[in-house]
């Protein structure tokens, strides 16, 4: 996997360079990324997704417009990053981890001194910093998780969480990497997961590279699995957790957890630290991003749909906190009540 | 929608003419059946879908048995329809329609006497007899849900269940169409119904030709729509319900009926009495078709998963009858329990 790096910074041309996973699993492509536009733009028509993964972009976007600020004046570059952010956090409204990364780099330039040259330099280490961070956390989730799963696992798992989701490794997808590297015998059932079919060209990608044996499946199949099949585990990751646990992820997670519960098959959100929100208190308070019509009424470019269908396209849903077994992070495993349990991971004693 | 049936036997040729529903909305294109093998391929590939609609497309298949037999011996004649019997039945597993015409058909047979003439042309009567029943038998349909609807109806709708599900009007969209026949307010979420996406593809073309407005959802989006807006009821309709009202229809209703049941939305199954298995005593015993991988991995020609992808395809599910608000037939409305008031409209005093 690692020969593709999700997001790779080039420190020849100062460029960000992207696998653009819009044409994966048929094309290995590359963008590159020039400026703080050019990486929002990545960031909104989806060459670049998972919520990690865009965090970490977006470290990268004021990377970038730093360093295409020419000025020799310190305030004119602060305020060409201070605008940059504001452009990069509204790519895409629900994911925190945008604006947790955003926040951060902005937080080490508040403190920050020196000539324009000092501050690129601390912009991008940040950048970087959280990059590398990113790929540690990831493996600690996994080593988390593996103390609560069995010996055999059938997973069914949503949308696309691992390396390409991330800066590497994987959140959810990385639970059952960790779990398939230790030798435990795992099974993973793939929600094809419409509208843009994360789980059918991206997850099966890094599946079939990982060597771990899997079955795509449509998303509406997922209660017939559990009936059929022993399953024990849903993975899935998420975008933004809020204070009481509510979890905003891909479309098509809830009906997954209601599925689950129904079946008795324990739910496990994959997450990050960095992705808990806890200025708000239930996940009602997530905004929900609505897509393009396209996305539904056209596959692959050719229309389905009869002409002038609407649509109504939320890229993601909200799962309550009661339908959530455990709440996986590199500080440790969360329990409900999840207001006490996020809050002891992400302010760790 | 009438200058489209979706099937119809031309006495000029005797041959059964399907309107092709692979095409639609796109094309609108026909298929002649010139005989039994012709005709369960149909059924097989899904030219012709929907248990109503297959049902009556058997029954046209007998009657192409015995015209194609061009023996003057009776008992000729009666052994080709009682192959083509058995060819048809096994063209779809799930959907007990199919079988129910074909015995209609054989009873019919039976019972018969006369020369290869008088065969032929008394199963072409009962083929003819079990659709015009259908079209009768869905509007039953529609007039007895309007008693238990309210007068604004926002509707989820799954799968296609219209005109072209069945001879014609439909079922579970017969449902909607009665409604707003009747001047109801009427709006449909509609499930755009993975994998073949009859949702998108036909429900939509037939709600705007009758002008009733709707929006399509992916399948995984039903219980964040139901948490997002009003929904008054989940209608969908059958393939096969055993005696205790468990209910196989297309892949994806069960977690439907999850959603619904989460929400304490009424799921009502729209139920032609000739889907109602009473043979069966439960869902379990119910056979679920498995279809090719390409239906997952291939989207109108075009691959999406990676090379060599396994997927499980199964075409239908059960929703168990405790998640069912009320079954509702040509005889009347059927409530829990089931097991009662089946067998109350399948015998009706």
């Amino acid at each position: 996997m690692s020969s593709y790096r999700t997001l790779q910074w080039d420190d020849r041309t100062n460029t960000l360079v992207l696998l653009d996973q819009r044409f994966l699993p048929h094309r290995i492509q590359f963008v590159t990324c020039g400026d703080e536009q050019q990486t929002a733009e990545a960031i909104r028509n989806m060459t670049i997704r998972g919520a990690p993964a865009i965090g970490a972009a977006a470290a990268f976007g004021l990377a970038l417009a730093a360093f295409r600020c020419t000025s020799s004046n310190p305030q004119e570059i602060r305020e060409r990053i201070e605008n940059a952010a504001r452009q990069l956090a509204s790519a895409r409204p629900t994911a925190v981890n945008l604006q947790w990364a955003l926040t951060r780099v902005l937080n080490k330039l508040a403190t920050a001194e020196g000539n324009p040259e000092d501050l690129r330099k601390l912009i991008l280490e940040e950048a970087i910093q959280i990059a590398e961070e990113d790929v540690q956390i990831n493996k600690k989730i996994g080593l988390n998780a593996l103390q609560i799963l069995p010996e055999e696992i059938n997973f069914i798992h949503h949308c696309n969480t691992g390396a390409l989701a991330t800066v590497d490794y994987g959140t959810a997808l990385g639970i059952i990497r960790t779990a398939h590297e230790h030798g435990r015998k795992v099974f993973v059932f793939v929600d094809e997961t419409r509208p843009r079919l994360q789980g059918a060209k991206l997850t099966a990608w890094e599946l079939q590279q990982l060597g771990i044996p899997f079955k795509v499946i449509v998303d509406g199949a997922s209660g017939f699995v559990m009936k059929r099949f022993r399953i024990d585990a849903v993975v899935v990751g998420c975008d933004r957790v809020a204070a009481n646990g509510d979890t905003a992820n891909k479309i098509g997670t809830y009906n997954l957890a209601l599925a689950a519960k129904a079946h008795g098959v324990p739910f496990y959100v994959a997450c990050p630290t960095s992705t808990i929100d806890l200025r708000i208190t239930s996940g009602d308070q997530i905004p929900i991003e609505e897509r393009e019509a396209e996305e539904i009424t056209h596959l692959e470019g050719t229309p389905i749909c009869p002409q002038g269908t609407a649509v109504f396209n939320p890229a993601f849903d909200v799962t309550p906190a009661e339908l959530i077994t455990a709440i996986i992070t590199e500080n440790g495993v969360c329990y409900p009540p999840f207001i006490h349990s996020l809050s002891g991971v992400v302010h760790p004693a």
